[in-house]
């Protein structure tokens, strides 16, 4: 029984439009940093899980699914690492 | 003249209350993942800027302090890659 930190990436899919990063977009063009462009703006959850790996491993990737993310808009990935420990990456 | 792809990670600094990392952690105590703490939900900005790569380090910097995150309650950091290269990291 180990712990383990995850971090879960919430980005809305490509093709949907994303207004909250269109307007950090034009104000960040007002604020003569003209040269910045497509801005998205997504999600950052960090979270922790006790438990052997492989049962971590399959819950942090149905959480990620199902919990954190909606599939039909947006894209989820996740990585986790134990505690002091080696990194492993998902998606 | 590079195009470099960014991602900035917003976090609530440690010692600030986070009802919606709560309210995650709640939901999930729920749906049988009494496993998992610890919940905190920040942002993930991606964003592309074109420059040289000394200017777009600096102007990153200021805008990741100065724009996107709130020094007084939040946490920052972020990694810059060129497009098709390598990768840098900085907080």
């Amino acid at each position: 029984m180990s712990t383990f930190k995850a971090k879960v990436f919430v980005t809305l899919k490509p093709s949907i439009l994303d207004p909250q990063g269109r307007t950090v977009e034009r104000a960040l063009s007002h604020l003569d940093h003209g040269n910045v462009g497509g801005v998205r703006v997504g999600k950052y959850i960090e979270l922790t899980l006790s438990g052997s790996r492989a049962d971590v491993e399959a819950q942090l990737k149905d959480i990620t699914e199902n919990v954190l993310s909606n599939p039909v808009m947006e894209d989820a990935r996740w990585e986790i690492s134990e505690q002091q420990g080696e990194e492993l990456v998902g998606a």
